[in-house]
């Protein structure tokens, strides 16, 4: 076996980390929360699903599906840092950025550049191909939440300003999708799990 | 919302099952089994960074990645059936024809029929992509079997015959790996949780 054969095989293993990196959504069934496999499954199948609706005409759903693969990857030494997390999300980046490295380091160098650029590209949200990789990304985190009745924005004290505020992505690459989650957040403040903003 | 949008947030909450259909293989730390979602979002991964072995110059990866994605969802009413377990096999078809009606059924009628026909596709092993794609299904679930300690293959009393047998694919689509399954085999040998075929 080559020493790049040996390496691919490694990184192959290394990934099985991402089924036990556990993220703040839960299952709809509320039996425990989602790990970083599952949900970049989730992710891609809906990347997929919802094409239709994607509100740029020249995204390459094929490259989004890749990114939505590796887009977690990071986490496997960086741990999964939840999206309204002030103070984790100011060290997310250098301790994303070493784990990369460290990661990545075990595929030949064209293979690792591709897979490094994917995530890259998806982290900075510049592309639409990034942007709708995101919003995506966001819906079905979302709707996730939705349907486990809201526990993680519970636990976390979290307002429909924040809610909107992290879903600005869906009003460009989905447009069709935003009355939905105007829904999902009126249903949070009806049942008291999203908190109203407190007016001055 | 549209019924057609309606239709398609219905299958991708219920496609939330997956991540509790849990499959004879288990996870390289040995901590529990591995479910179907996580299991899909490995094997499109496995299929992309072992690209450059597959042994036919037509293999469409994209194609191969979508069908990794969906060629698990008919478990989802029809429940996973181990590979080795020659009863549940008989009903197998006709379980899991019925669960593709139902969940199917939630799509628009050309979403339901790409997917369906990748499923199909899949699990009649004929085209290049669908052989491709399934070497890798089986690579995948070795490689963790052969990680996690053959506790699979010591438990259902597996002998080196069925495994190479089942491996048969990755001679064609993977030419270059049958070594690492012979060595796999082997240490399973002798460790014990491969069993010798009897001779007469």
């Amino acid at each position: 076996m080559t020493e790049k054969l040996r390496g691919q095989l490694h990184f192959l293993r290394e990934v099985d980390k991402m089924k036990s990196i556990f993220r703040q959504t839960w299952l709809t069934d509320r039996s425990r929360q989602e790990n970083d496999a599952e949900h970049s499954w989730h992710l891609a199948l809906t990347a997929m699903t919802l094409f239709e609706y994607c509100g740029f005409d020249d995204v390459d759903l094929d490259r989004v599906i890749r990114m939505a693969l590796v887009h977690d990857l990071v986490e496997i030494y960086a741990g999964d840092t939840f999206a309204y997390d002030q103070i984790g999300n100011e060290s997310k980046q250098q301790r994303e950025k070493e784990s990369a490295d460290k990661l990545f380091s075990l595929l030949p160098s064209t293979q690792a550049s591709e897979y490094r650029a994917l995530w890259e590209e998806f982290d900075q949200m510049e592309t639409h191909d990034a942007i709708y990789a995101s919003a995506i990304d966001r819906l079905q985190s979302l709707n996730n939440i939705h349907l486990s009745g809201g526990v993680t924005w519970l636990q976390h004290s979290i307002t429909s300003d924040m809610i909107y505020q992290r879903m600005q992505p869906i009003k460009q690459a989905l447009p069709e999708l935003w009355g939905y989650i105007e829904y999902c957040v009126n249903e949070g403040l009806e049942k008291g799990y999203v908190k109203p903003v407190l007016q001055d």
